[in-house]
Order: C-alpha cells, then structure tokens, then sequence
C-alpha cells in the first residue's frame, strides 16, 4: 500500500514537480564555459536547497572545478540490511550555440504538446529530477524512504569530469554504496523502458609512419622511395578481413558470445535495420559478417580510423612524396577485452605489416577502459526491470550501447559499486543540439519509476 | 678551324661573360611577385639589347603576364638544308625567402672559389647565358652562326608559364624549328655531361570516398556504419602488390622493356643506390621489384598517393566516423602510357575495390601528359651527345628524369618539335633555396659546349 500511495503522491505533485524542473532549466549553468560558474554554483545551491528541505542532508562540495552536490538520506526504519543505493546525475549542461537555431530561449523552457523544450531538459536535469522528484514522493507520502540514498550530482560532466575521480577517491567511503543508479541513458523507444547492462570499452592509439627523411619530389624520387601514405594505408586495409573481421592476432581473446537468451530478446525487439542503416544514408551492416546491426554496436568490438592525413592536403595539386603519414585509431572493446593488450597486440600488428623502410611509431596515451557489462542476472538490474515494466506496462529491454560511459568504470573500478543504467531520454531528444527536448511522459512516468524501483529495493 | 677559332674567342671572352651574366643576375625577376614586375621587364629588356647587339633580332613580345624574349638569327651562309635550332630558357627566378638563410646576398653575384652564387644562377640565368654567349664567340669569330637560331626566353616559367601555350599557338610558325635545345636540366657529375632523353609522363586524379551520409559517434555508430577511411584504404593498398606492381589492369600497356644498350650504360654509371637512398635515410629501392633505382626512377611508372586525408586530425581524440575521406593520387607514366586511358582504368579499379555502401567520386582535372622519350638514334642526340663528349673527355650520358618538363611536351604537341634537353646544372646546385650556385666550369665549358653543338649542327 506503501508503493501506490507514494505513486499516486508523485502524480498529485506532477504540475509542482514540471515547476521545479523549470526553475533549475532556467539556471544557465554551462560548465565548459567560464562566464557560467557562478550560474553552474546558483544550480548547486539550488538543488542543495531542494534536497535538504526534502529531508536529505545536502552540501555543494568544492572542487578544484565547479561543486559537487553530495546528499544523504539514511532510512528512518532502516536495519544492516537496508539497501544503500547512489544516484548519479549532472546539473550542468552543453553550451547553446548556434543560438539561432533554436525555436524558443534555451534557458527559458516551455511545454509544448507534451515536450519539455530548453537545454539540460533531457541531458541532465530532467533526467536527475526524476529520481530527485520520486524521493520526494516516498518521503512526503510516508516520511521515509524505502532505502538508503545518496545523491551524487557533478557540475562538469560537459566539460570532462576533470574533478570526479579525486573527488570519488577521497570520499570513497563516504561514496561507496551497494549499487549506483546513473540516469542519463535512454528508453528503447517512447512506450518502452530500457536497462543498459553493456557499454563498450574504448581504447585511442596515434601512428606515425616515417618513410624518406624530408619531403621529396614525387617525379624525382618516386619508385625506389618508400611513400609513407603507401606504407600506412596497407597497415590499415589489413586489419579487417573482407568479412569484418579484425586481424590482430588475439584480438577477440576475451569476447564471449553472445547469451541465447539475449540474442533472443535483441531479436525480438522488431528493430529496423533498413530504416537505422537508411537514415545514415547506407544500406548494409558493415561489420562483422554474421552478426546483426544490433550485435554489431552492442556486443561486438571494432578497430576504427578516427583520422589520417599525410602529404599535401590542400586545394589542387603538390607533387610531393611525404616523409610522413599519420593515423587516429580507436578500439571499441567488450566483454573481457583488456586495453593494455589490446595496444599491445596492434603495435606488434602494425610493425609487422609495415613495408621495408617505413618506421612507424606510437604516441597514444595507453590508458583506455574495458567494457563494462553488468550481469543479466544481477539482482538490482531484476529488480529494477520488473519496476519499470511495472510502470510502462512493457517489457524492460536490457539493452547495450556502442559508445562508453566513463562514470560507470570509475564507480566500478574506484568505488567497487556496479551500475544500473535507467533513464527515460528518447533518441529525437536532441542532446547537445538546438531545441533539446524531453518529452513529459519521461519526466512524469520516469519520476514514477523511479518511485517503483526505490520500492523493490526496500528490504 | 672555324670551330677551334670561335672555341678560342669564347676562351678569350670568359671574363666579359661573366661579367655579363652577373649583370643579369643583378636584376631581380622574380616572377611570383608582381612587386617585381617592372624587374622582369628590365631583365627581358637587357637580354633584348644584348642579343641585338650580338646581330640578332630580338624583341621582347607582350603577353599577359611577363614579356616573352624572342630572338632569330638567320645564317648568313645559309642553304635550304642549314639546321635551324631552338634554345630554350627563362630568365625569372624564384623567390629568395628565407632571406637570413642566405651567405651573400641573393641578387649580388659573387664568384667564391670556383662557384658563383646568387638567385638564377643556375636555375636558369647561368645556364641561358651558355648558349647566348657561344652565339656571340661564333659570330665575333666567324661573322656567321653555323646554323640558323631562335631563342625564346620566357618570364614566367617559375610561375607556372600561364603564357607560354597561347605564345606557342598564336606563333606557331615563327617557333617552329627542325629541333629545340632545353637548357634547365643537369649534368651527370660535375665532370660528365648528359642528355636527358627520357622524361616521365604525369597525369594527376582526386577522390572522395563517402560513407554515411555525415559524420558519426565512432562508439554509437561504429561497427554497421561503413568507415569511408577503411574503404578509402583498401582500394589504396590494393594499388601495388608486394613486388611493387601496379595492380591496375592495363596499367603497363606501352610500357617497353628497356633497351638492353640504354640498361648497359645505366649499369656502367657507378650510380651508388645506397648512397642516393641513404641521403633520404633509407635502405632499399621500394619500387618494381627487379628494376633498380635508375630504371626506377627514368624508365618504370608509378602510381603514387600525394596526399590523404580524413576524420580528426588535430590535437588529441575525437571518437569520429567521419563521412568522407579523401586522396590525391599522381601517376607517372613512361613509354606510350596514355594519361586519359591510366586514368580510366584508375577511376574502374578504384570503383571495383570501394566497399559496398561506399561510394567514390573522381575529381581531378583530367588533361595530362604523356612521356617524352627522344630516341637515342635521333641525329640531334647524336651530334650533340658527341660534341658534349667533345669537350668534357668523357662519354656523354644518356639519362632520364623521373619529373616532367612541361614545355619539352608543349613544343612536341603545338611546334611537332623534339627536344634536346642539355644543361650544366649540378644536383648540389640548390635552385629553388638559399645559396644557389652554379659552378664557374659549368659555366665556361658549357659555353664551349653550346659552340661545339651549334659547329656540330653545321650543315
């Protein structure tokens, strides 16, 4: 009875709820840039207000960048085994130009036909407003929470986190929770909730290839002088097989494939490849043969060019053989694939597939971070998938993404907490891009949600 | 007796020849830059008055852009059957920057130990003046040339001769001679003298590879979405095989094998490749496996990529799929190799090596030219070659160059004239840099050469 009191308080509070979120929306709290710090503090300020008269205990904490908001709500009926659960959101948001693209101010959001219009509405205020709204809920309808919760909201998530890791490592136990809920991901589509459990991991490296000493005459020495595009370009057209498949001895060490079950799922979610792969202007899935378009961005691993250049790239023509080529590559990664052996194994790759008298060198960072998936089976991800079916009448689609979400490495890898990806962004959100919207059944049913979610958590 | 006489008057006037040529070379013609406009005229205009002096008729012919010199000299003793001749130079020069890069100063000549130094020296005052004065020995020796002679000298070779093709077309039966003598090219050594037969051909091609329709999340994207780096790589490195071959289908038609005396002589030339390669820090000729670098260079075509580009390619990461990549290709063609056929057959392999779902678009300008190759039987190589020997005591080599020379294509396709290209130029020369020079010896065996060639001519 506890639950659908506290759903139907969130539902009396929903028009109260649209009026906070426009409050913060109207805070310009832009983080890359410098202009907006006091903004970015005015937000801070504004959700420890917020938090602390809900009955969290809230501070701005200073960093060496913009604060981090930091609250605490411990369960008023809680035991040992009360579930401590971290949510983690930004209140910072992208800078809004070209301002003249926008059809209403970005700071001054509007609802219009059920879209929440104005920057940060999706990406990340919205988002973070759900579970802050929902939190609210429990407490107004039964002065408690059904868990214990922190709230962890940084300011410079647009701008590259440069505060967060020494901020989770000098508050690492203060931070550590049994699981962290980060929130700004996506549904599967606008009636279907979504949990993502698969990120892929990433991995840069540089290449220099260096073939005669100085730039040469390419009549003069053209023949016997090795060219370096030449030497680089083969390198590259030999890491992937005409069927996709990249070349790197060991390469897929550590790829599992993929669980039936999941396979059956992705399967079963009638996506439209023709209409994925027509929007970009293609017709076919380009990598690994064998796989679907689905698998080939969730579950499979890729060596990608970001960037070449080499020789004389400007208008018309220089008949010059270059002493140098370069290249950008990045390696998307999953399951256990390691970063170090991953840069390892192309480096050897890539110096055995130069041509005689090319050199190439290496001048990536190294760094990089595996994929993180998060078991099917984990209990805060069943937990959670049935809340959210529960709410959208839907099946929870656990789903996985191509890109990577630093935040979830670092929770894991610093503050040994796995992460649960639920938000209620929609691909046509427009993040980062004029007229960001979000549409208000996120905001309302996503704030409902996550009142479902608290509730199965409560132990 | 004639000859040794006009030999011994070119001897006796070596001082006032030079001191003549440092008067050409006090003026500074740079082409490129019309603040030096007035300086062409005043260079065109002094070889001009001299060229009357010495009992031409000479004019300097408007254009436009820089005046073009044109000066004729009818054999006084002539018949149906005297030779009539062309000499070709230019009497521009290249700019001098970097200026503090400069021992003396450019447009002050100065004689140091055997050299002479300054812009033009080599490229090209120094080397027209050879001929310019073994007229003039000839003349004052004998009252008479062996042979009848037109020189042009043109302005604006340094700045791509934008006049020459229209001057040669509007005075095509002025121009038109029995043979033309191109004086920019080199000796073999500072000791040997040469004729260079053999020039490639070059006919230049852009591409555009275009994956998705615009640039992509290489993390959200990656893997389906074609990667336009990857496709435009692959067709790249489909180019040669691991002989070094081009692998385009009909790309050696017109190719011949080598003439087994041509291949004798080059072997003959103690040319060291491991010296020529370990200058550009290199081990091995890359070319055509089974040819070396001479063969490379003079008498093997190439397909060689000038530049590339594609994607990030500044500071740091970025996690792009780009939607376009693109290349800029050369071929250097040899033999009967036709441009527009090489192009043809590049543009179809390209097509049939792109990737599904990648497409490629050409946009070079087309045009083009063919090889030039002058027969070694020629009569005027004979002669000439011999008369070279004549002066030098050394067998006279018979070279190529890897580049092209426009105009030895221009007098071939608008005049039906061969060229004889014979130059005292020495690779250490530095034309086109700081500190160019032109070796004295050059200088007054070169004029001694051009005697002994125009006697040669005498018919």
């Amino acid at each position: 009875m506890t639950l659908s009191h506290a759903l139907t308080t969130a539902e009396a509070a929903f028009s109260e709820s649209l009026s906070r979120l426009f409050e913060l929306l109207r805070i310009p709290s832009i983080s890359t840039d410098p202009a907006h710090n006091a903004d970015c503090d005015t937000a801070a300020d504004w959700l420890v207000r917020e938090l602390n008269a809900i009955g969290f205990k809230a501070e701005a904490r200073p960093t060496a960048g913009r604060p981090m908001v930091v609250a605490h709500f411990t369960r008023k009926s809680g035991t040992a085994k009360t579930t401590h659960a971290l949510f983690y959101g930004h209140y910072d948001v992208q800078p809004v130009d070209p301002l003249e693209l926008w059809h209403t101010k970005p700071f001054e959001p509007e609802n219009r036909n059920g879209k929440l219009y104005g920057r940060g509405t999706s990406d990340d205020k919205g988002q973070l407003m759900t579970f802050v709204e929902a939190a609210r809920a429990w407490i107004k309808a039964t002065g408690d929470l059904p868990i214990s919760a922190t709230f962890l909201i940084e300011g410079e998530e647009e701008s590259g986190s440069p505060s967060l890791i020494p901020f989770l490592k000098a508050n690492k136990k203060e931070l550590s929770c049994d699981v962290a809920f980060v929130c700004d991901t996506n549904m599967w589509d606008d009636k279907t909730p979504a949990i993502t459990t698969r990120l892929r991991g990433l991995v840069h490296e540089e290449v220099e290839v260096t073939g005669p000493s100085i730039d040469l005459h390419s009549g003069l020495y053209g023949g016997p002088a090795i060219n370096p595009i030449k030497a680089l370009t083969k390198m590259l057209a030999a890491l992937h097989d005409k069927n996709g498949k990249v070349q790197i001895p060991g390469f897929y060490d550590g790829v599992a494939a993929l669980p039936k079950a999941t396979k059956k799922q992705w399967a079963s979610l009638k996506f439209s490849e023709k209409k994925f792969l027509g929007e970009l202007g293609l017709k076919q899935a380009s990598g690994e043969a064998g796989f679907t378009v689905l698998e080939q961005i969730w579950a499979r691993p890729t060596a990608e060019v970001n960037g070449i250049w080499g020789g004389y790239t400007g208008v018309g023509t220089k008949t010059v053989l270059p002493a140098k080529a370069h290249a950008k590559l990045t390696f998307r990664l999953v399951g256990k694939q390691s970063p170090q052996k991953i840069l390892k194994a192309f480096q050897a790759f890539a110096k055995k597939h130069m041509m005689k008298d090319a050199k190439i060198s290496f001048s990536g960072k190294g760094g990089g971070a595996p994929a993180s998936e998060v078991q099917e089976e984990n209990p805060f991800i069943k937990k959670s998938a049935a809340a959210l079916q529960a709410e959208w009448g839907r099946e929870t689609v656990l789903m996985g993404s191509g890109g990577s979400i630093p935040i979830v490495r670092h929770f894991k890898d610093i503050l040994d907490m796995d992460s649960v990806l639920v938000g209620f962004a929609l691909n046509d959100d427009a993040i980062h891009s004029p007229n960001e919207k979000y549409n208000l059944t996120s905001f309302q049913r996503g704030i409902k949600s996550w009142v479902r979610i608290m509730g199965a958590l409560a132990k």
